[in-house]
């Protein structure tokens, strides 16, 4: 299966980003052991801070993967123009979050992309990308 | 590992209860299967309408339990009894919804049994039962 | 036909609960005038105070009743559990309110069960259960 | 007993406005059946789509009839205007809506006029206007 | 000074409809004294429920009146099109309001129409008309 | 192509009323003009300051047009019963503004007659019935 | 008839501050014209910057004055102090306001002293001051 | 006096749950104590973590108390059933909360039920309830 | 002990103010009998109609008192610089109110200033401050 | 004239993102066609999905062009940032919006962008583009 | 260059208020170190817990000062009187703010002063009336 | 002191744009003098339009600055992802508005950014820079 990993604005600082929030491993330490778990298939890394960025891997997804999983993180709660990206995509997504959004500021609480993906994963650290990929899996076969 | 699975209002539904939404799978039909996967593991099922007997067996929970998968269906979003019990107990919970609450009407967006949750798993249909189980196994390891 | 007549919480009061609201009637006196108005058919009450039991008596209606006509009370503005119980009803429901909720308190002007019944009838006394009887009928007929 | 039926804008569609939603009779059609049920009454009928003609023909009512069956429709949600004239009024009044205004969009849930009727019957179709004569009838006796 | 009374929904009532609020006395009697306390002015009356009756009125009132005294009663809190008609006035408008509106229904505290008026008298009962007269008159002297 | 442009409260003082927002140059002089670059086509002007007469217009409209051209001015913001009668339509409607809606007061913001309309030109001044006409045509051919 | 005009925060800059709003007119000056138009009556003037000296003044006005007309100026749409004062007074309190609150900053819409006040003139300058002792004396003979 | 203490959800955990909010004493612990200090009257607890057994206990109260002490805890910020019973009985009820509601979340600061009880205790631990105790027997007598 | 009691605005009318909400006892009449229950303590009161004088009386507290019992009155509900003094203090205070807030209106259900008291006592009249006393008095031994 | 078409976050998927909502014709297909209809005209397009990309764009618009047909698709409800930079233009911008944007969610009602364009054109389709240019082209003769 | 330095209520406080908020410097030993820095100018101190003190203070600085470093503290957020003296005034105001209101309690987070004076820095510590004070100089000169 | 000036959206229109708002000096004409101003510090300028751009500029930031000095001008008000890099930087950051957010449109009255900067200096124009830096000093030694 080919997975892609989409995350969001400063997950490239995971692991130096409020480590009490985030917990104190890198993304860039967890791909190897990810990918290690799941050898038969092709699980690739993007990420990027500018919204539109996100927008235009997300466009092209469906020509090279059979699933996003995604963190847009600070943008997933203000971006319409995620979320019409989402309701446009032919392959599930689905949205990860580290942190439990339903336990932070209000403005967290509410998830526009996350009502146009599959479901979402909040709150339980890295572990949330390999559940997702778990679940892609399970849903595929 | 000792679990228990805890479900609210209409669950005992499922299969049945608007299949377009819940699936066509009834949980009795899942837990022998779910069982099997984890059979090292004590799994107990536990389903009320009763919002006061979700509280009990919330209460009751760590004298018996290592862990609580909590689906609190249609209390999830008015009830601060059951979110009081939650902050309470000392072994971890994690929240699954079967559909995504993100996608349904305003009333479900928000979650009160969600936020002092560990985490919150919504969308993934009963796979997200199985998604819980793991990550309490894996964190617990 | 077999209509089920559920009440919800302090409708045992009935008679004795803020009269100048409520009036002075009994459902006790009221239910042998009810039935000796229908004598074909076959009405049954259940009254409770606990919302899970409401949900439970809504859930096993269908295997027991053609109809249900529904006085959720206090639990009508709040109930997502209830509401979620009606969503998954094949029998018609209809809602009655005793007083005019449209002329009450605000938070008594939305009616979570009402918008996933049939229809709502309020303001118009005992009366509102015999019109909704009448109005089974004839849309069964 | 001499009732009016006192009917707001579009109500002179009925049959062919969004049957989906109305129903497929026009009220032309209904109500020489509806007389025809109350042999002893005078029942007349009264349509329009001026907000103000409404209003005037509800100051008038009261020396020409014992009651009033209102449907206001799109005024009922907006009308400051009815809701002052239906306080001046010495008979009753009972609201009828034919479609469930709690199941449409939140601008219908409010209803101004309704909070200064007797009652509402709503979401019961045409059968709504027969069941609020029924009340005016056993209500006068 | 020409100055035209414009009367709202429901004014016609005046003296019947709920003399708690509005008082006893009808304009009909309270007119003939207002036109002879002020035996040099030409002051007219016009009354109607309909709203664009109101706006078309209010639009005509420059060619014949020097000012008006506008009490747009239930229109005055809904009405863009009577606000929008003001806003083309070229004569002051004065509003007036019988009861006092900031102590009633919080929906009665906004006045779409009072803000595009030049002032706004409210709660001292018909003596308000007679205010609004003698400030038109001290205004333009 | 027969087409009816229905304009509402105050749009029959367009030229004179504050010409800094809507121009200065009125309906009655613009529609000859108008006309002549639709030599082909039958258009008429219907203007209204009655919300209800609006309703009896767009309601009878199918019979007698291929499409409206709606300004319903003030209404547009609060009328649920013209909202209502153009769900019933099924001719097309396009609702012009000759000012930027969204650039003025927030009650203007929203539009319950352009949500059930076509489409929606504001802005452009008396050049929107232009625009909307020549839509309408191309859209037809 | 005794008289007190109790003036609230700012008012003693009147005549200077904001003229384009508040007229250049200085309460000193409107004063002795004031007194001469009613050369039988007793009126008093008492300005005070402090929330809690307008309480006091009220507190101790009915033992002194009839009547009072009161400005509370920027305190009436904040001060739960004014207002329960005001709900213990036994003699009759016009509120004024120089600038017509409805057209102003939203804040000023709401009146909380107004809500306790038999009315309010708002909007036509000194003249509101005569205009309230005009009613007050009509009211009391 | 006989004086029932209504407790509701979570309070049999009391001495355990989040001790830095609710303190360390259990109920049990601090029943026996209160008792000796009123040894003339007789004060019997009752708990439950069922709304609708609250609901029950407060209807059958005022045949066996002169007065309730009631901490309906989470049920007490969205409770109409409870609110409801309230309205009905006729023997005294004192709110009392362990915590002070003012100070936590914003959903705790509205009390349904404080507002239909006579008065509301909040924030000074289990003396709110020998505090209430001790205001019904200063009242009674 | 050395108590303050610092009384706030309007409550130097208290005996003659809304006696149907406040009682018909004045505070000069119960403070002897207050300080007769409390022989071997210091108990001092202060009234201020004036906000600045309040916190400026809050703020010399701490030297001459062991702690207060403030009935802030109006202030409660909207006084930032009062909630700003209390959040300084060393000392208990605890908010007494004579009436039920939570009865009341709307604005009157927030306390700014009991957020930051250890407690809030409010209906339970002028023995609140006796309660309030009690629990100072236990909590300090 | 010379005329820059700027399509934001998306519409680089014309015809086959949600062609339910957005028609099957892609904008490369369309433009074609558009530029035949105006030969006179330098009719450019540029699309990003970049947020500030299209800041950029807008403030070199004017060195360039003429006019700007602006449809910014997601970003037009939340982008302070493209609102600054309307503000700042000396050339004519019109807002262009395929679907009806009052007919949709909430969120796409309002439009900051639309707020500080010439007008808005929404709902239909692209033929909305052809629209703004013709309105462009007379309003420059 | 004269500059009032006007403080707000529980500022005279500073130093031993909330050290980890307001820091542990006292205004009384910030002064003189302040005026040492600006030995040219005329820096005068002003601090009331009363907000009609400051609203006096305020209307009287142009006759002797040439600027003003306002820090109105909990009656920045409430007090229209204050906002309305600052709107008369005709020398500059810097409001100034000890913490970072925007990172405080949402009531903080508004500053109806602030929205009237030439600017605002908050959250720079004492320092930030020693920037004030910079920026009225470099302005002035 | 190294310090990175990081500019938001438009802000290199500075001087062109809205010059009664922001003024009329460019960025690049300021540059040179504030340096001069500071010959001992290295004081280096970024300006993007992109919200992803500024989020990376200020994520790299502590490598090369002792702090920061942020103007993101319309992304203040909106931008998630912003906040969430600016609560990672170990370094300080002022937030700088050229002009006075408090006195402007309300959906700029609120700051994201600011809410997790050290301070915001507002409304003091480009000065506002100068100051942000001579705080940065002063706090460091």
């Amino acid at each position: 299966m080919r997975i892609l990993i989409l995350n969001g604005p400063n997950l490239n600082l995971l692991g130096t980003r409020e480590p009490h929030i985030y917990g104190s491993t890198s993304f860039d330490a967890f791909l190897p052991d990810l990918r290690k778990s799941y050898p038969a298939d092709d699980i690739q890394l993007h990420q990027s801070n500018i919204e539109g960025e996100l927008v235009e891997a997300l466009q092209q997804a469906p020509t090279r993967y059979d699933a996003v999983v995604l963190n847009a993180a600070g943008y997933s709660h203000t971006s319409v123009a995620l979320r019409d990206t989402l309701a446009t995509l032919s392959i599930p997504v689905i949205e990860v979050h580290i942190s439990n959004i339903h336990a932070r500021e209000e403005f967290r609480h509410n998830s526009l992309t996350g009502s146009v993906s599959k479901g979402v994963i909040s709150g339980l650290g890295l572990d949330g990308y390999r559940l997702a990929i778990d679940h892609l899996q399970r849903a595929k076969s």
